[in-house]
């Protein structure tokens, strides 16, 4: 853990100051979080927080799809937060069976350590983000997920399947993977059928 | 450019959905343009997605040092494309003085072509939220750039100077900087002048 400066500022309370500069300070850690997807153009792994940012301009220019009434500025708020855990829990590969049923435990005990840091008002806001994007039982989360789903599944097909081809992800992987994307926007998980059936065609996928 | 896969989906406009994809893959290119900070750790340099990321947590936790009735989510999603222009522009190191005379006709020059990817009236609203960060006048785009600015004083003095060393960054040169610091926030701006204080104590700063 990082200690902030000891520094005093003069009409500021300085252990809120503390600890919201020490949550800050820490969570800079994602940027260390390696991801099992490739940026756009394959030149290396995509890093947590490159990723927390790019699934934040998706909800942004796909809002559209998302149902009705769906507050994008809550679902981009969710997206900011919603990676922070893999600071302890490590990048969970959907992919890899014995790691995604441990994967609920680790992640909440990041988020205990981790909110945590926050003054506590702070913390219960950014849990409850955290939290409602997990449980995945309103719109906004919902759409959250698809973003995050539909962001590898565009970094996949365009760099030719090379983690499908590595990790050997079957096409029923990758469709099963993709379901939560039509449960937060119909459009989006249509379009990501369409690029998983086009995947298929050209060989990108897995042989499983 | 990257071109989006030559899918087609029923129910979507489909020449728009095109764009939109052309947009959010053009702008992963950001995940590899690298600025003149390090990571909190030190470990390597920052990129610009992942700093986008990192800013728009400072915006969120540090929200109650904006001047009362600031919009917060307008914050965030100025902060958000805050840096697109970068893919083409690169990172201007604030301390590159022929670099920063010439910034501005190289950024308005990248904005022309990268928000024009979008839809029409998606590239205008993106434009629109550059444009405001860019003037500074009003209270949400001054606290962008209060954030902004802190992000990479934190890392600065958590490197011990590393950067400030490295390019001969002076007390003065520091001071000029964070004047941004203070107009977005002023307890932000009175806490970075106590760390670039606290800096010069310590030895961190260039010698200029
Ligand atoms: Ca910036």
């Amino acid at each position: 853990m990082t200690e902030p400066a000891p520094v005093f500022t003069s009409g500021i309370d300085h252990e809120r100051l503390t600890s919201q500069l020490r949550f800050v300070l820490e969570v800079d850690k994602l940027k260390r979080v390696l991801r099992r997807s490739l940026l756009i153009d394959g030149a290396r792994r995509e890093n947590s927080a490159e990723h927390s940012w790019h699934v934040t301009v998706l909800a942004r220019v796909f809002a559209e799809y998302a149902p009705e009434g769906t507050d994008i500025d809550h679902v981009v708020n969710m997206l900011v937060v919603h990676d922070i855990v893999e600071i302890d829990a490590g990048d969970t590969f959907v992919y890899d069976r014995a790691a995604v049923r441990s994967q609920a435990e680790r992640e909440r005990a990041a988020a205990d350590r981790i909110f945590a840091l926050l003054p506590e008002d702070q913390a219960a806001w950014a849990r409850s983000l955290w939290d409602e994007f997990e449980e995945r039982k309103t719109p906004e989360a919902r759409f959250a997920r698809a973003v995050d789903r539909l962001s590898p599944l565009l970094a996949n097909w365009h760099t030719e399947g090379a983690m499908w081809q590595q990790f050997r992800v079957s096409k029923d992987d990758v469709l099963e993977n993709v379901k939560l994307i039509a449960e937060g926007s119909k459009p989006l998980g249509a379009y990501a059928l369409a690029l998983v059936d086009d995947a298929e065609r050209r060989g990108y996928l897995g042989r499983g």
